[in-house]
């Protein structure tokens, strides 16, 4: 696989599934005595070009972030059309869908894990950026996103 | 619940339950180009005094830690005996199990736990500090883990 085939191994987020992000934000603010955040919106399919497992999809979510430190907690409330987020939410229940890593050349390095039998789950742009979701469940245990931020 | 009830909400740790240390701490190794650790066992019930549920168990566990930059992954394989590691990884199947925060005064901490509906799942010493394992699943959608460490 060639060495640290991401470029870091810097744990930035964990991404955690809920079926109401109100109540639990709640939770997590009173537990952390922080103030709620409101919770936004992925963009919808013409901005976002939401795809998974290599088909256009309608999916979105509501997102709601803490700062824990030494990273980022985000909540994320998938809607019902097809998506990561809903068929982990699914199958596993609520709970820790992903770790995410910032990375540079993501297209690139998509390729290589694809390369090594780690699939491509779901794509999508935001402002700002774009990220991926890749299945690493068979040799790591936990799926992975790749955040790529456009230089500013 | 009370503000901050933590007293940090720096996560220090991401647990996960994996089937074969060896195989899945190679994979881990490989994947961040780094050096593939020695696994170490936690030990023995005379010396970990390890309760689940309020029970003593003879359940152990391999432990191996990788630093991520942010925080420490560990991953876990645990023995066939009763233990918080053995019921997630039975009922769940590999992939994260906790996250974990340094506290001070645990004990007390655990007390205004349960008081709140989160319950002690398991503890035990280590050389220079000891553990507890919080049921926060009904909240937080994940198992929380108590470090607190002895001053040196």
């Amino acid at each position: 696989m060639g060495n640290h085939i991401l470029g870091t191994k810097l744990i930035t987020q964990i991404g955690i599934l809920v079926h109401d992000i109100e109540k639990t934000s709640e939770a997590y603010a009173q537990f952390f005595g922080v103030e709620k955040p409101e919770w936004s919106s992925t963009d919808e399919l013409d901005k976002a070009q939401t795809e998974y497992k290599g088909k256009r999809t309608e999916a979105r979510a509501k997102l709601a972030f803490f700062d824990m430190g030494s990273l980022q907690l985000e909540l994320i409330e998938p809607d019902h059309n097809p998506s990561t987020w809903r068929e982990s939410l699914d199958k596993n229940g609520e709970g820790p869908h992903h770790v995410a890593f910032v990375v540079e050349g993501m297209k690139e390095k998509i390729a290589v894990l694809e390369r090594n039998q780690m699939p491509l789950l779901q794509t999508a742009e935001y402002s700002g950026g774009r990220y991926a979701y890749v299945d690493t469940l068979r040799d790591l245990k936990v799926i992975i996103e790749l955040l790529e931020n456009d230089e500013k």
